[in-house]
């Protein structure tokens, strides 16, 4: 499997992400980034139980809190806009990481956000390592990019 | 094509789609419907900025005001479920219809919603009849029902 | 106190509550019902987290989840616009209640929801009474309401 | 009237504002961010319909695009819980601006938003100067702020 297939993603934006200036409303995007990467989990192999609180599974050990997050909007996002989002993940130490999400219509860049989390046990509430499956779609989302010389 | 082809949709449940009592919060599963119709218009054929604004077309000469939704919630909905969404729209008379989602996951019914629109001119506010092209929607998805004698 | 201390509470829509088509949004105005009752408990001296999961107190025993929900909207509302908000609750039976919530714009009605909870046992999941608290803002609210003969 | 009035408002955190790690969810920060904005400036006596889209007014001839955000998370913000938002507003050049929120409960900083707006002319779209009220409210918030020596 190629790494863009779990790192590239596609999006139509929806009248709910609008607002009333007629184009998608800023919130709009950092929940597509967060959907986006989600998604990315999911198609890589990871079930989001065992990532996020909420699902079927017993809630995972560790917890990942966003500590920072921002977004630059380039362009106007419309309503039935057809998206391309390109997810890139980084590990910024041990304990945490951030992935950014380049947002594209017709190859141009719209938005880009990025969401940075730390790893905490979720009992303790201290600082730890990051999570073992979030590690391995850090590396192998890596190896999928092009890194430059 | 086969009506099934645009009524039965997939989503499935993002963490931000919950709230503090670990399942999905209400108002996020009639989100769920409106954009479960706007993928169905979309993969019937017609293109969202014919029928809502804040597209890249001209505005629609006709607006769809919401007048009514419900929902029932049957089971609870828990972050990563895979769910099924099947449309049912009704035409209530020559300028109002409704579109009925039942949401199920591993074949049980989870979740309920319906919303009511009526067709007004977007110029007049005044009651109109449907546009030309949710009237064709609704037709073709009807066929595709199986009817009860 | 009067009753209609924590029965009719204001909100100014603001800006993220509207979409493309210059109003507010659907499913905003269910947010709001929601909020409101949250506020009308807090006013009338109940601590969220008594109530709802999430809070800085330990989780209720009884969780309230919502069963039906269902909104009529009379008149388009507009960022801007001051509104009031005056909750009817209802118990149902011994262990379920609605909260009506009728919202006006300068006396006059422009939406109308309603939330039905039922009460469980958080954590048998079956169902049970309605936690005391609930109970006294019910009947203390009803107190209050002009009841027509 | 002390800058004060305008510039620190209060908010409780609502059941819908968390996720199912039982904390406020990210997103919803930089909707206070926006809404706080929104109320300063009606507080101020600039009526919401003069500044943004989607009100009762004629929409405006500048529009303010948002063009970037960003937030830091400090520590958990939890339903219930009683917040300070504290406006710094700060002109960026003729043509933009920021207004930062210092987030607060019981005196801690919990979070800080900043969102930061262009003003472009509503027909032509190309850059222009804030608007008259936009300015004199940033002027107004600075006189307010006390000012490192």
């Amino acid at each position: 499997m190629n790494a863009t297939d779990w790192l590239q993603l596609s999006r139509t934006v929806r009248f709910s992400d609008t607002d009333a200036a007629g184009v998608v409303h800023f919130q709009a995007i950092l929940g597509w980034c967060h959907q986006a990467w989600e998604e990315s989990l999911e198609r890589y192999g990871l079930d989001a139980g065992t990532i996020f609180p909420g699902g079927r599974n017993e809630p995972p050990s560790i917890a990942l809190p966003i500590v920072h997050c921002d977004a630059n909007f380039r362009a106007p996002v419309l309503m039935g806009d057809a998206l391309t989002i390109r997810l890139q993940p980084r590990r910024l130490d041990l304990g945490s990481f951030e992935v950014i999400s380049q947002i594209q219509r017709d190859q141009q860049d719209v938005a880009r956000g990025c969401i940075r989390h730390v790893a905490i046990d979720a009992n303790s509430r201290r600082r730890c390592e990051l999570p073992d499956g979030i590690e391995r779609w850090i590396e192998a989302s890596c190896l999928g990019q092009i890194q430059p010389l």
